[in-house]
């Protein structure tokens, strides 16, 4: 069994593998949790990505057997994807693993990978598997935490259901509006440019926000919530596979 | 002579009217420069809309006539326009001056107002002069702020001409592309939305970040970069005359 874990700023996310399938997810673990449910059942092998911390401060506190296998992915891991990238070293984790997760899922066919999380991600991988870069614009909570912190008078709101009018009646119904009725806008648009240039390319969304999304976009879209936890598996394979 | 006057966080933008025509505008005027220019030429009246300091603040440098007409611009304001809106009173007065300023340049037409400042307003005033409301999203500089401030990694980016496409191939690059290409498809769906149902509707756009979108929208688009202060002045005919 093997453990793929996306350790983001606050939560752990982590997903259970067995021959390759994703037969268990948590998605708000605690290293506790993480820790019991290791002891319980050793994996072989375990796969993180980090946005922030060092990821061997999580395995100092995790009850592996010695023979476990152990992989940090970073700019310098070995992929089944060719980064065709300025500066291939950079390019952050989540982003590489949602486009990998993308080959999985699609492993002959050219992919658009968004990624709905603190930014908004967008990612083309072509039927080759080789990554060509993207987009990264600001996320959903954060357009809102924007326009709070950078003017004088605008209120800190709380995106709601059900997707607000394009004529908001009062300050927060226009901000609301404009969030989430110009996110819409920019994923159909963006999703638009891509379908223009190639029109069989399949729609991939992952992270938080999407299913806040999802029902307004332009069909054929399919939501993966759990697209980085697969790229990470299977990166995982490819480097047990070469090791 | 009328001089109608959007006092910024930064600067003074001050638009001199004669018979109601705009024959002179200043973007960037300092408070010596307006004292100057009103004790050269002093005005029969001045209209302000100040979106930070206390209008009258202005008033009291500037070496006015003791006839001189006085309109600051609040939600309180008697207006050629109709406010349908829940809460007419706190109606930003930008707002309420560009759509205002719509209703001049075409006063017999449904308007879409875009204002491009520190945030993005989308406002809809009817063939009537009525306000129906509209939406407000994070500005063009905000953007790329926001993505700087909120993250742990991502650098602070200034926006570069020309358009990115849509495959950036290093971080710089993939936040320009995010932040330009998705503003650019916010701004052609929102519109495209409310031209599905106007068909007739007639698209003006004001604001600082106008210029460099304004080739990349689907005609036909009117920029009136002085529409606030057109707005201005009209609403100070309108209170000049009722007094």
């Amino acid at each position: 069994m093997n453990i793929a874990i996306d350790w983001g700023n606050s939560a752990i996310k982590a997903g259970f593998f067995e021959n390759g399938a994703l037969i268990e997810v948590h998605a708000h673990l605690s290293i506790e949790a993480l820790h019991d449910r290791v002891r319980k059942q050793p994996p072989d092998a375990v796969v993180i990505s980090s946005t922030s911390r060092p990821a061997e401060q999580l395995r100092d506190q995790l009850p592996l057997k010695p023979e476990t296998y152990w992989l940090t992915v970073d700019g310098y891991t070995p992929l089944p994807m060719e980064k065709r990238y300025d500066t291939p070293h950079t390019l952050g984790t989540d982003r590489i693993a949602a486009a990998v997760g993308a080959t999985v899922r699609f492993p002959v066919e050219d992919c658009l990978v968004i990624d709905m999380g603190t930014c908004v991600t967008y990612d083309y991988v072509d039927a080759d598997s080789v990554f060509h870069g993207g987009m990264i614009s600001p996320g959903f909570r954060m357009r809102f935490r924007a326009m709070h912190s950078f003017t004088e008078r605008l209120p800190l709101v709380e995106p709601e259901e059900p997707r607000p009018t394009l004529l908001g009646k009062n300050t927060r119904q226009a901000m609301q509006s404009g969030v989430i009725n110009g996110l819409l806008a920019e994923l159909n648009g963006i999703i638009d440019a891509h379908r223009r240039e190639r029109p069989n390319i399949k729609v991939l969304i992952c992270g938080g926000d999407a299913p806040f999304f999802e029902s307004s976009l332009k069909p054929p879209i399919f939501v993966v919530p759990e697209l980085v936890l697969i790229g990470l598996n299977r990166i995982l394979q490819h480097n047990v596979y070469l090791s």
